[in-house]
């Protein structure tokens, strides 16, 4: 089963990785967990966050948390298959980061998995929500090439 | 941080069963990895299933995937904290189920993550969407002890 | 296939607790994944060393690390099954404690796998080895009712 | 904490692949966790018999099964470390298959894990123990380039 649900969304995504798949990703049904394409999607931002950051950023200091995660499962994946990972920045607010991932096999391009997560401010000293800092801002809408929309959160 | 979003939805759950942690659940943050809130919500919904139809259920045949995750993280869970899911069917559609789930800690009821799961009945030989049958519906309604928001989809 | 090389060994084991398998650790051959039984050792090790010293214990404080793991897989292990595992310290030496473990399903006690563990004391500050405390070595006798083997590493 | 342990072995390995380690790999000491490198080992293997059979082989028809395990943890390995494994056959018998692998960072070739790997014939169908086809030896000992030592089991 495949469908368009993962169509619409970023037009151009300029942070693209390839992912290494596993032998105990796949469950007993033969498809790729659920649960790993989170994981995969958590790689990319990292890698992402580096890519923004012009190198080397702590995850650990970087003062975001995911709050909010929407993902759709559009086709299966199976062992073997080549895939790969899309991730941009598309909205950012007082408070939070939005961003757009999907993964797709390579070489047609059939989005398995697309997926939008919200990320938070956080302070880890005080355990709070913080503002996004006008450094980050500055350094997401410069590797996106873009002013990003404003969101309400 | 902690916050409310998951205050709402389900009134009463019916299923709820102990999560155990493991040691690697627990990322360089030190937090539980959200990918893995996933696999508890995986295994919850396996158990659920087993418990409505009254006795073993086999996954592989069951004819439902899943189409989409919408998850809330709404507070870090901690290696050795003591969790609990909970798990109800929320909705029904001609071609759909939806189910919320939540995590929480206990005895002090935190709530950790809330998800909203939407499951298409899917036929595994002609890998396309189909019907829920009549006799699940009738299953899930009475392990739910109520009739079932019908859903569009 | 089931076989007794993992009959021999720990005569009685004083720790014992329950597993929680997840879905995904069922492997697209049916079988719970090899590299899921070292994750059920490690969950049952951090119990074992909290019980032996009488409550908590920061496993990030505790100045051990597995250096050599030993195992045999004797019997699969299939979803649903109720599977258990036993810890006990067989061995101490100047720098090095070892392990043994067993996993098995319940009632039956089919052992699914078994493991020698050789754990080194280590300075997290120095990176470097360290000898096993004398009040470490003294709860585990303790905890384990005898006099523990002394073995030369 | 590095040692020696890992240094003997295999000469020279034919078998060479990238590992991607994950963020959720990295437990809360700050090393990859050590059941990841198993999990590593074994997608090495798939792709070393993918090699060694000259194309696709499914692992679920492959007619082995891994009865031991016996690996050494030589040094800690850090989020972001650029790692590779190495794999190669080392012995074989009537009804058996032994694999070295290691796991070491580039481009300083520190070993982080060596691990030797006891595979058995094994019929899916009787669930019992057979005999490693001549084809399957044969192939080997063309891709080792070499005659494999026999073991006793």
């Amino acid at each position: 089963m495949s469908d368009n649900r993962c169509e619409a969304g970023v037009e151009k995504y300029r942070h693209r990785m390839p992912l290494q798949m596993r032998f105990n990703d796949i469950d007993m049904l033969g498809h790729l967990n659920n649960s790993v394409y989170l994981t995969f999607m958590d790689l990319a931002k990292a890698d992402y966050f580096r890519d923004v950051n012009g190198g080397d950023v702590d995850i650990r200091k970087m003062g975001v948390v995911i709050v909010n995660i929407n993902a759709n499962f559009c086709a299966p994946t199976f062992f073997n298959e080549k895939i790969e990972v899309e991730t941009a920045t598309v909205a950012i607010g007082e408070k939070s980061l939005t961003l757009e991932q999907r993964i797709f096999s390579v070489p047609d391009r059939q989005v398995k998995c697309c997926c939008r997560t919200i990320m938070s401010g956080f302070d880890i000293k005080t355990n709070t929500s913080m503002p996004i800092s006008a450094e980050w801002v500055n350094k997401l809408e410069m590797y996106e090439g873009r002013k990003l929309v404003k969101s309400k959160i």
